[in-house]
């Protein structure tokens, strides 16, 4: 066993994502050796989408071919199933029903794949590259056009008896609440927390205050990004959407916390840009609303990982952690 | 290995209330050799009350000892720590402060001594010899004078960081809610969905309707007990006191399904005789608020351990679970 060469095994990470996929040829150290992407929405058929993959990365493994052993692949990928190696009804990938993903792959690239959702991913590759390391209980929540999330507990991913665990982005952090434009659900934490969930926020506030600088702006420009430049100015009620923003997530947190008592909460994701603005009443509202038991214990981080590379990182971190 | 007889392994389970203790000699079947009991709230100092159990403990040891071999004590408490072997700050125990339980129990007893909050061990024991033998991911709620819960994610408990992971009877299931009477947290499950909380309901609820069956009890009357029997009667004041609890109970479950993705949630304790009164709304409203992903897919059942021995088992089970 101790002849193995550790420094020669690489893996292939792949991040799918609604628009676009990336890649990366990673080794044991965390570092991309390789890199490249692909528009995830020009093939309508998910078996020309693994061909047009296989085009790009087989050059890129004849070339680190001679001198690497590629142990396999990780998949992360919305509505992904560990379990199943499927991606099962993502509403927001051109392939519809339930995806053998794994099998298509493996058959193609004749390498042992895995998948499991982009937020799972994401908090493996904080674990064995980025902010988590050496933590073996931690929350990572993808905060961006959605809410994602991975659960470590004891070391491992939670996924539950389906494999679908971890989806506090759906949790209800106000019962009867705003409804949400997908899933119909009332008051889920996605609702306000994501860069969606924002905007609405954003453009109900400037509605009921004609004074915000947020009017400046057409309907269409009502954004995370333009209520970040409003809330740098000062404009207080570009501060109060943040706010707002970060007081359902902290009131999230705290119950999350109460379940499974992680060491750390990691954030990750573009609404994260927001920096204190949100990560402040965050803070204060989870600590607020936890036991005395649990108070000043638990870290609130944002992610140290490269946003391009943690994604593929922590796919790849997937064909080991098996 | 093969050589160990099973048969002839036992452990002493201890499981520790705020009034009472019960003890029994359990064997690998789940069996209940023997058993006793004796007033916790009996004795000021942790010591005392360690000699007596010892006591009463030290006959049934001597009595089964010649064919039995003991492999250790497992302790279910209020509070109690299972990294750290501690009982810290029960509200609900005579001993206060941080108590090293486990040292002391072994310095008394010669035996390896593992203890765990007492949810944890009613979970542990559903999984080797109740309602959730073969599950891998289920949760135990305990619905009692208070709210308990013990997680259990791919075959093993979820102790989080510190030891105190699954304390979902105080996660917040309607911000801003019910103060609870001793945690002083506004709108936690614990509020609603316990004994205490369906007695503040109760009598919230007969003074908006003087017409109820519930108002031919005195004050100190109005309990989970007299409104089921008013229930029974159909009260329909009482049949809601019941509803309103299942609502609340079945959102909070929504949020922990969409956490660990559970096969099963088992409940348990003294305010599961309400039976469907409570379990129909509970259902309901879990569905209701759960992504479709999660639908029509776990089981509610209840606990199929007899009371008095389950928390026995659940802790004898420690032992061998470690």
């Amino acid at each position: 066993m101790s002849l193995i060469d550790l420094s020669r095994q690489v893996a292939l990470g792949v991040d799918i994502g609604g628009t676009n996929t990336k890649f990366g040829i990673v080794n044991h150290r965390g570092e991309v050796l390789d890199k490249g992407n692909l528009r995830t929405d020009a093939y309508e058929k998910v078996e020309d989408f693994i061909d047009a993959l296989y085009e790009q990365v087989y050059p890129l493994m004849e070339k680190h071919g001679t001198e690497k052993h590629f142990d396999g692949i990780g998949v992360g990928a919305p509505n992904a199933n560990y379990y199943k190696g499927t991606i099962e009804l993502a509403p927001n990938l051109p392939w519809k029903g339930v995806i053998p993903f794994a099998e298509l792959m493996t058959a193609k690239f004749g390498l042992p794949c895995t998948v499991t959702n982009d937020a799972n991913a994401a908090a493996l590759g904080e674990m064995l590259f980025g902010a988590a390391r050496g933590m073996k209980d931690f929350i990572m929540i993808t905060l961006g056009t959605g809410v994602g999330s991975g659960i470590i507990a004891n070391g491992n991913l939670i996924y539950g008896h389906d494999g679908f665990a971890g989806e506090l982005g759906h949790t209800i952090v106000k019962p009867g609440g705003r409804k949400h434009w997908s899933t119909g659900s009332e008051g889920s934490l996605e609702a306000y927390a994501s860069a969606t969930g924002i905007t609405i926020t954003a453009k109900k506030m400037r509605a009921e205050f004609p004074e915000s600088m947020l009017n400046q702006y057409p309907e269409e420009e009502i954004n995370s990004k333009t209520v970040y430049e409003c809330a740098m100015k000062e404009d207080p009620i570009a501060i109060e959407v943040f706010r707002y923003t970060g007081q359902k997530l902290g009131e999230a947190l705290a119950n999350f916390v109460m379940f499974s008592s992680p060491q750390a909460i990691l954030l990750f994701g573009g609404v994260i840009k927001a920096g204190d603005f949100i990560l402040k009443p965050a803070k204060l509202h989870m600590e607020r609303n936890l036991l005395p038991i649990f108070r000043n214990k638990v870290k609130l981080v944002f992610s140290e990982l490269d946003e391009a590379d943690a994604a593929i990182l922590g796919a790849s971190a997937l064909v080991w952690e098996k």
